[in-house]
């Protein structure tokens, strides 16, 4: 059975997985960009900015090396797509990810404005959802094919997709820093221990991987 | 110079550090014991349990056993003293720790409700401040004679120092449990980030260790 999964979603020690602040420049909000700093060294991130065989090995190379293996679709909340807000001024903006984006599947926007879909190198698709998450859930399966569908941020969403109950596995990246402030996916979730469990703790020398799966 | 210092203070992987429904038998709430799992198998606890020389060494046990050095007082809440609310219906409470508690050394307990100071066996003594936490740390200060204070818990008097800027260093135990609900430290802290930082990660196989101090 295909899964609605979380990978490699990074949060500061106090829990927040992006600062205020976010503009063009600043995906993460102010000093956010921090939460991606055990990421960076990677051989998996430098094979995606060209430069393949450099990079660390071991367990953070392993965790998101993982994270794109068996993903059929990706779901995302409207400011992880972009720093814009209310509605679309017009078709310029394509994402963060330049004209490649590095997900090479169909992508569901969940946003409250209706936008076109369109078509971008390498297999990416980006599809606006005005209907809900449960909507943007069963077309994102559909285009998946079998596979799984990864949510991929940012809190607001995983926590809508948590509180209902319809995450299978969501993997967390508890990084040492403190935000202080932003947006967090454990707020508001009481009740959510009854579901979910810690199943898996492994430290790398830099950050904290937990794998949180629903209960049998 | 002594330090206000926060040792080996343990939080779920969503932020609590208690869950709700704190009785006399559920000195963390419900299930909220789980916290402490970590604690259990050490040499400190088992030799504070009259088993000295069982236990595991290890990270964890380094951090509770550096956790008492250099304390000549404590300060915690009152819920950390006891399950009871309100004004104290007598005097027939002495805390969770039997006859003889573990600090054998001053106790300040912060409580709007007055109630006479008293002694127990080992050194111990606990006094209820009503008047504030900078009271309550002037207090502390001047009863550790030169040693550093220690803030017990719970999250919200860790919260309400932290606030004040009055903390030096706390050292947190992130557990990968999920508690969904209950007290935490990081809650309606921004700002906090300005003046505290991250400064080391040490994570054991059950943990993760993190220290954070103010900023120079």
């Amino acid at each position: 059975m295909p899964k609605l999964v979380v990978r490699a979603f990074a949060i500061s020690l106090d829990g927040y997985s992006a600062a205020p602040g976010q503009t063009a420049d600043a995906p993460f909000g102010k000093d956010g960009l921090r939460l991606m700093n055990w990421f960076f060294p990677t051989q998996f991130f430098k094979a995606m900015t060209g430069q393949a065989g450099e990079g660390e090995t071991g367990i953070d190379n392993d965790i998101v090396s993982q994270s794109v293996g068996n993903v059929g679709a990706t779901i995302m909340g409207r400011n992880m797509f972009g720093p814009q807000r209310g509605a679309w001024p017009d078709g310029s903006w394509k994402g963060w990810w330049g004209a490649k984006p590095p997900y090479h599947h169909p992508v569901f926007v969940l946003s409250h404005h209706p936008r076109k879909a369109f078509d971008m190198k390498g297999g990416t698709s980006f599809t606006f959802v005005n209907d809900g998450i449960e909507s943007a859930l069963k077309q994102a399966f559909a285009a998946a094919k079998g596979k799984d569908v990864r949510i991929g941020g940012g809190a607001a969403t995983v926590r809508q997709y948590l509180k209902a109950g319809l995450i299978d596995e969501l993997d967390l990246v508890q990084v040492p820093i403190l935000l202080g402030q932003g947006e967090r996916i454990f707020e508001g979730l009481g009740g959510v221990e009854e579901k979910y469990e810690c199943v898996a703790f492994r430290p790398s020398k830099a950050v904290s991987h937990l794998k949180i799966v629903k209960k049998a």
